[in-house]
């Protein structure tokens, strides 16, 4: 059977999950991490959106490699390859971290599961993080294996993730706390658990680490929720945009910097550390950043998807641009997440945004997550 | 105009091509390097394998993203990065060469252009060397620059190229030797030429760069082929396995080598030349490779396509893999690339392959390229 819209190969890998979202009737895939992501199933984006908010669903996001630290330089290495301090990270915690360039460019945004401590897994965005890795340690002599293991996240989001999870893992999930992770049993495997996920609407992420065991996975997690509005989903962009949350490639590249991605609070930036970019940060912390990442509401009909940065101008002079753009049904109007200089990011900022048709549109600057997101 | 098959957006990249594509009918991307790439146009990929074999075609490749080394200590880097022997190379060179790990796994198949003694170009594959050659050069401690330049390739693929060319560069097109460039007037822009491409039809490479540019490069283009049979295209499957043109992810991974992948010839194997992978490509030549990258023509009616590696068998015990495979209208049977072990890669030898329902079809082992490719 052939993928609805991109030829799956081994090189655009298929996931464990990938017959199943098949018969579950995807309508189209994106690429991350060389791995497909499914981009949709039988609804529009906007019944998707409120399904999210009140139901349960199964994401196959098989397509957020691993990239495994192991051994006595590990931790060593990972502190090197983020801002975010680790000195205090626990075993069993996850950990949101920026990753940067020697100049303090983004590279990638993965969260961090610390499995031991001399064992990391980075739970990565669309970029080839093993190969930094590797570079860096082949560079640096250092004594650290570095590999992509067999491991499959499958997500369970939305407000019945708890209710869904407890009746295959037991009440424990419900005691898991936000942003930590538990080896449960599956069928005498010992999956980790983690309380995380690309919402804002709670659920989890399980760490399917054999690909065979996929399949058996997703079909137990089905057939126990069927009166649970359970349905197959995926990062949904209404909710994403309106709860501020960042997809590097789209918000973040090498050409943007942590600060500027509203990411200050994990960076460490009082000297006291040493990790890659550390210098560069300090000058721009010192200097102040220019930029910063905000919501932005703004009229017209639906939008186009924006395929690439929409200039924003205030007086006809460009003070910003559009990186993600869609129709809000909550807020009948379009949403957006918007780089914006320095003067212009305050909330409440009147700017005009060009989709690419010559046509100024009035927008409001917003906080981020957005009002009620 | 939304991409036909693919959201494109921000982290999905469009090249400077895209619109032209979308206007000829595009009937889907892939995507390498985080940029689409055609996959097809109003034709099938049979009467596409026949046009490309006696026309001339427009390939958007702005997806062979280009890695940039700049500074002294560019040429240190570019040779640690491959086992190939780069003491020789002349500027105006492109090099194809394998990209290797510490332990000899395939991390990209580059085309190098050797634009100055300090200046290279490396044109990808899909993986991200940007990251690996970062990595390596802060842990080194190199003084060299690497960046991604604003340079978007557009292939001109076919016999008749070279009259195409001739029309818009001039004569002199006529003189690039294979695998060389030159730069080329194109009003008033310098624009790096080469005799190259990813078919065995024969061609051009221009290396476009300024993005800005690419449209009007395509359109001189478009516009003077109007007698010459010049039709949009893109890598022909079958036009490649026939040929024997391996594609970094689907024939080769971290998990082959480039002994196996019928790369010997572009390693210095003689322990004069250091390079990252040396010690491990020494030791794998010393004890002799386990398996061999050959062709397979083989039977049944058209396959699939082929989403994970097939298992090839002889007397039930599995001796190799599938990687690509597609119906072949000039052998009216199937042909694949395979990978297979040391007693089973002969040329003749009988073979089982089994596509994923079970049935064994019989099938033979071919050389690379196929005979008459």
């Amino acid at each position: 059977m052939a993928a609805p819209s991109l030829q799956v190969s081994r090189r655009q890998r298929a996931t464990p999950y990938t017959p199943r979202v098949e018969a579950l009737g995807v309508s189209g895939y994106s690429v991350v991490n060389h791995t497909i992501l499914p981009k949709g199933f039988r609804r529009t984006v906007e019944e998707d959106y409120w399904h999210l908010k009140s139901g349960v669903q199964l994401w196959d996001v098989g397509c957020q490699r691993q990239v495994e630290l192991q051994g006595p330089d590990a931790a060593f290495l990972a502190q090197l390859m983020t801002p975010r301090d680790l000195r205090n990270a626990k075993i069993g915690q996850c950990l949101y971290v920026p990753m940067v360039d020697e100049s303090g460019g983004m590279l990638n945004d993965p969260v961090i599961l610390k499995l031991a401590e001399d064992h990391y897994w980075f739970s990565i965005s669309d970029s080839d993080v093993l190969l930094w890795a590797k570079g860096l340690a082949y560079g640096l002599g250092l004594n650290v294996a570095i590999d992509e293991p067999d491991v499959w996240p499958l997500a369970v989001q939305g407000p019945k993730s708890d209710e869904l999870m407890a009746r295959i893992f037991g009440d424990a999930v419900r005691d898991i706390g936000f942003f930590r992770f538990r080896k449960l049993d599956f069928e005498g495997h010992q999956l980790v658990v983690a309380r995380s996920g690309f919402s804002k609407q709670g659920g989890f992420e399980i760490y399917v680490d054999q690909f065979s065991l996929g399949g058996r996975v997703w079909d137990v997690l089905w057939d126990a929720g069927g009166d649970l509005d359970l349905s197959p989903g995926c990062p949904n962009l209404i909710e994403r945009i309106e709860g501020g949350l960042l997809s590097y490639g789209n918000e973040m590249t090498r050409a943007e910097n942590p600060l500027e991605c509203g990411l200050e609070s994990y960076c460490q930036l009082d000297g006291s550390l040493d990790y890659i970019g550390k210098l560069a940060l300090l000058e721009i912390a010192s200097n102040g950043h220019q930029r910063m990442i905000r919501g932005l509401i703004f009229g017209g009909d639906a939008c186009p998807a924006c395929q690439r940065p929409w200039p924003i101008s205030v007086d006809r002079r460009q003070v910003g641009y559009v990186t993600s753009a869609i129709w809000s049904p909550r807020f009948r109007r379009n949403v957006a997440l918007a780089m914006l200089e320095r003067g212009y990011w305050e909330p409440g900022t009147a700017v005009a945004i060009d989709w690419g048709d010559g046509i100024d549109r009035r927008g409001i600057v917003t906080d981020l997550p957005m009002e009620g997101a």
